[in-house]
């Protein structure tokens, strides 16, 4: 890329106008700037901001394993096939520990990868979970503004930060399998949250009876008012995918129905803001406890008990 | 209670002598005044910090409905067959969602109720993560300040969170169960934290011969200078308890002898610190976002996008 025309893509002014036009490179690069924290990025969001919200939105969380990315394949091939073009955006808070060791998962999108219709970006870690927050929720901005009639956000984990970023989305579908005994007893003891849509990939397996089993007696403790609807799939296939994108259609149309979408909307936002600035200010303080010359020592302190952890709290928060 | 001895009570110097002398009923009111952050707290932690750091720790972690109370159970008696005075501190992040569905583990420990050389404490959430870890911080240091041998963290759950409060401990333990698939792919694919010890709990059941090849299968990723134990345990008989417990003395020796317990307790600290001061910004943020006039409106104007996220972010960090 030469110099001329790299100035010319970080003009945020001009990004953000080939952006919404729905320039492919363009999105790439508003992205980049954004995981970057590159000064122009807030100047990007100011203008993309007021043209996103108008894309159908899905979060697909669940363990490794459980083929969360055949589902997104399929999902891509059911929404082409039906004229829709699709965003997606994938977390993988485990890249930088095993180095690709769930790159095998993303082979499956391969076959999407030349199709215009289908974006697809997978947000690195970039060392400090907040920036993968702050930077997925851009990225969500930015692909949607860009006019993608579907937007996938999928997440990585078993645990609860990725539940924030597929909260993101109007809708968030839990992906299980066969012998996931594990999430189900998270979800039975209420140490993760009920999902809208539970799927239960590979359910082809002969252990789908138990899981069946299990999933039944969970969820007959749930409210009945937010039980999840159960779809189970065949992502390779592929089978029981309209069924799910049918589950996702409905769950959308409820929440509007009931005039409930407003209010949910808002509590995502509000939850992401103090994410965000939570995120922001955790990395100040840790900066502040590196660099700071008042600081120095106060974890020293604390380990010789010359200090003890409350005073020492005080004293960063005052400090940093 | 008369108000006379409330009082007493509520003096965090006389309190903490209490605490010091190993009185388990000054040990229980000191513990609430952490939870409540009642204003004595922080003196109470003053006096007893520099007392606190001479039990031996162990944090124990995994998914609900391994065992880890029936684990902890037996732990105790063999503790206690060996003389040791014992606190166990259980953190259950699920208490407040469904009332109790995981009472029925609480019940293995009872048989330690009456026995003083055992002290247990549960940790409700009381609302608000932040305030958990905190509390359970404050609980550990005080409890181990009464001059218990051994102190016990327990804690459910399936992400991260729950390993920063198992990491108070010298060393952590993970509990699977045949079945745990979800857990071993979360830590094939580096999303959960790799243990220092890995016990396999409910070996007696006929799926341990897979998770036994699944386990071998990730370990044989994972550093071979960091490569955790496998101990296979059936608590509710008890089985393999000595040799969990021989393998929790083995790996604090080895931290000692490589000269590495305090490195990893200045970084255990350090983390801490971060933590603990974290949360208390982001509940102050949450706080400032529901009262403050001066951010009324602030997620309203964001829902109908005529402010954008940064913008947002910028306008909490600046006016909270």
């Amino acid at each position: 890329m030469d110099g001329a025309r790299r100035r010319r893509e970080e003009d945020p002014d001009a990004l953000a106008q080939r952006v919404l036009a729905g320039d492919r490179r363009a999105v790439a690069r508003a992205i980049s700037l954004a995981e970057d924290e590159h000064p122009g990025a807030p100047r990007l969001l100011e203008i993309l901001y007021p043209h996103a919200g108008r894309a159908r939105t899905l979060g697909i969380t669940g363990p490794p394993g459980v083929g969360k990315s055949s589902l997104i394949a399929a999902l891509c091939t059911l929404l082409r096939a039906r004229e829709q073009t699709v965003g997606v955006i994938t977390v993988d808070p485990s890249s930088h520990i095993t180095h690709g060791a769930l790159l095998g998962d993303r082979i499956r999108l391969v076959e999407h990868f030349l199709d215009t219709g289908v974006y697809i970006r997978s947000m690195g870690t970039r060392g400090h979970l907040g920036g993968v927050a702050e930077a997925t929720l851009l990225a969500g901005v930015i692909v949607d503004a860009s006019g993608r009639d579907v937007l996938l956000y999928e997440t990585v984990g078993v645990g609860q930060s990725e539940v924030e970023v597929a909260g993101l989305a109007d809708t968030v579908a839990l992906v299980l399998m066969p012998g996931s005994g594990d999430s189900i007893q998270a979800l039975k003891a209420g140490v993760m949250e009920i999902p809208d849509v539970i799927v239960v990939n590979k359910a082809d397996h002969p252990a789908i009876e138990r899981t069946r089993a299990e999933l039944a007696q969970v969820l007959s403790l749930a409210d009945p008012e937010r039980r999840p609807v159960v779809v189970e799939t065949v992502a390779t296939a592929p089978s029981g995918v309209d069924e799910l994108w049918a589950a996702v259609e409905a769950h959308q149309a409820g929440l509007a129905a009931a005039g409930d979408l407003d209010e949910r909307r808002k509590a995502q936002l509000r939850s992401e803001l103090l994410a965000l600035a939570t995120a922001r200010t955790a990395r100040r303080l840790g900066e502040a406890l590196d660099v700071s010359p008042d600081l120095a020592g106060l974890v020293d302190a604390l380990a010789e008990r010359r200090i003890d952890p409350l005073t020492a709290v005080a004293r960063l928060l005052e400090r940093a």
